[in-house]
């Protein structure tokens, strides 16, 4: 108890008068009541669990996707939400099929390897081709006689996953340019046990289409070693990889209607698709389930928010945001309702130890949602800092609506991934947990607030 | 130079009587040119790397083992060392072939695997079975019934690498005893990304063989949640795994002749075979080659030890100890050659930042070695903990040479040991050096002595 006393003193020491006119005075006890039953609860943790180890990867186009959607609708049913609902969303379907990179010479391995989602395959024999290693695109450029008619492998070190992803979404094009007949890249990612790392890549208009793939870190950086040396490279790709018909796929959507102002609503949710190894626990099983189970914790405890609190699980976000964009379409469709999302809410960095929120949004806002964050003090995650958002509320925010992303201890996230090790092992239930309570409050501090949140 | 000044007053304040008479005035100038040589190295860094990348990982059996011992040889004899030759040893011949685990029930996944050392394979269409998960010899006796006509899957938690690793030795007798039709283990490793660890199994006498093969330790830990769950786990194991006729391999021998006692010698070494993934940077191309870079340094720097100063890189230590028992019969051979073993060292813990040397052997050398190591000093790498040793050296020390084992900081090793991340990558070159200094150092220090190194 000693620590609820030491927390509800400074809850009182640190609200300033403008926020005790907009927050309800009953958030503290509230706020309270989600943390602890939070960091007490089993329930969560395990739906995650049950979700990864029985449903698999949950990719775009799959049937495990579909199961995985069945089976929360089921459960989300037996939560008793107000309202629980699938919305139809048109998804792209691209299909990885057998794929390997062997080196021929001037050693021969074969080599750990993904294809890159969206990419096209080879012939059934593969692509042969001599190796052209480049750390970046001005060295492609610098380079661009020696590229033609060969693979170009990206060696790029991983210094920040916005700075380096560009070689894996645009690195085929770029290569193709020159006259590559395939592209490879290192893994974008921040440490490796020979794990290569998959993700989306996209053609350029009007460039020919070459295949492209990941290999890991440690062969990138062989190759480059081998290059250096005037060694010859020679590589074969094969990759099945193909893209079907859109598929058919869905948004799943739960709520709780406000008490007092049904049609203004706060949104948090996550990605429900997953990419097609590993079992998408951080990317983004957790962020679904955490929002899910904060939602259902506001339940459980007989909360009302004035405000409804809906929970988005959008399907698609790795290899189109189809979801993202089709919710966003829906909500235009009535005049009002793009107006009456207060909030947009996402998380999609894991569900690791949380620090809090980053927001974009008024300043008025801002200092609101800081003082809510100030009631998450006993587990230190109610910092809320400028910027921030989500790929999933992308479409709404640049639409006016605010929106914030979750932040995390998320130092070894990109260690896993995109990868065949994104699995529950590497979260707990403890950081999940506090990263329910960390939505919860937020989500129910502002659906509760006397005043909407202020969009200017 | 400040830290060489230092570094002089230090060891001259420390040296007690006792060591001054027995360790030549020279050793601490000798010391400081062999550490100064090491750390400015960048020869055997270079050589280590291209041994891995040009001929990959070196198998008992396999051809690339033998390219890469020729080039060994003749970059050896280009040293000018007074004597290079190689000795003949007959080694296991064990091949992986094709292999592969896959989860049938309750959900379906590829697995990534490795099968173990030794292993018997499986038929064409693999062996197909309901997994009984235990998490110890112990279980698995009070579960016996439940075992017959099962696959056994020893999901062991890694606490040290002794206490873990018999279940990937001994798990597949073990589980034959109780009708099992095939076992797996949890890849015995202290971190994954989903990475499995091969390594050497072996099958008790008069027990019927039944394949064995590792999983990563996530897989593990997805068919312990299964089970506890109540769930029926299926899977399928193929291996094409099969041991041949024993086939020809080396020990590789080189050696800088003693001025005063040739015939005195002091052996360091690591084991140039390694397993048949990864390219055996650390286990233990790196403790071969810097014990090689070792006796390089000294010849290069004129030094002329009093006595016999020879590199040994053993071969097949990871599946048979052929190289270690072979080098030890032929000493044997010569009546007075075992006993005019002065000291044994061998590194296989991989070149990390050396802490010094783990020695079995009197309380009098042990004293005299820790004279020495107080010369690493500024390498802070001369430390001699008592208790210590190695595999290769074994056969040695239990005839009664006095050994010692290369300590390092070896936190991350069994991240990547027996894996197809044993990559150059992991290592540096500072490091490295340290670890060639500290060998060179204590290898000339004990060479040089006034007098030999007391056994008793």
């Amino acid at each position: 108890m000693k620590q609820f006393t030491v927390f509800i003193a400074l809850i009182f020491l640190s609200i300033p008068i403008f926020a005790q006119s907009v927050l309800p005075t009953s958030h503290q006890n509230d706020a309270e009541a989600i943390i602890k039953a939070s960091i007490e609860d089993e329930i969560g943790f395990e739906r995650l669990t049950y979700m990864g180890d029985m449903f698999g990867p949950r990719f775009s186009g799959s049937e495990n996707l579909e199961d995985a959607i069945d089976w929360i609708v089921e459960e989300m049913r037996s939560d008793g939400f107000d309202k629980v609902w699938t919305q139809a969303v048109k998804v792209p379907h691209w299909v990885r099929g057998n794929e390997s990179v062997s080196l021929n010479s001037p050693v021969k391995r074969n080599l750990p390897m993904l294809g890159l989602g969206g990419s096209i395959g080879t012939p059934a024999d593969g692509i042969t081709g001599e190796v052209l290693v480049v750390k970046s695109f001005e060295e492609l450029e610098n380079r661009s006689d020696e590229a033609k008619g060969k693979i170009v492998l990206f060696n790029v070190k991983f210094t920040s996953y916005g700075q380096t992803v560009t070689y894996r979404v645009n690195g085929a094009s770029e290569a193709a340019k020159h006259g590559a007949i395939a592209s490879l890249i290192a893994s974008v990612a921040s440490y490796s046990i020979q794990t290569p790392h998959t993700g989306v890549m996209q053609y350029e208009e009007g460039i020919t289409k070459i295949p492209h793939a990941a290999i890991t870190v440690e062969d990138a950086l062989l190759m480059q070693r081998l290059s250096d040396r005037g060694e010859q490279i020679e590589v074969t790709i094969k990759m099945e990889a193909e893209t079907l018909p859109d598929a058919d796929s869905r948004n799943v959507i739960a709520e709780i209607t406000g008490s007092e102002f049904p049609d203004e609503i706060i949104v948090l949710g996550g990605h429900i698709d997953s990419w097609d190894v590993g079992t998408g626990m951080m990317d983004d099983g957790g962020g679904s389930v955490a929002s899910w189970q904060a939602l259902k914790l506001i339940k459980q405890l007989g909360l009302t928010p004035k405000r409804t609190i809906r929970v988005v699980l959008w399907t698609n976000e790795e290899n189109g945001l189809a979801g993202g964009n089709e919710y966003k379409r829906w909500v235009e469709e009535d005049e009002k309702s793009l107006e009456n999302h207060v909030l947009a809410m996402e998380s999609d960095g894991g569900v690791f130890d949380p620090i809090g929120f980053g927001f974009s949004g008024s300043d008025a806002a801002f200092n609101i949602l800081t003082e809510i964050g100030k009631t998450l003090k006993t587990i230190e995650s109610g910092v809320v800092s400028k910027g921030g958002g989500g790929a999933d509320i992308g479409p709404l925010m640049r639409s006016g609506v605010p929106g914030m992303g979750l932040q995390v201890d998320g130092e070894k996230y990109f260690w896993f991934h995109h990868t065949d090790a994104d699995t529950i092992d590497k979260l707990n239930i403890d950081d999940f947990n506090e990263c329910v309570a960390t939505m919860a409050v937020f989500a129910y501090g502002v659906a509760n607030l006397n005043e909407t949140l202020p969009r200017k």
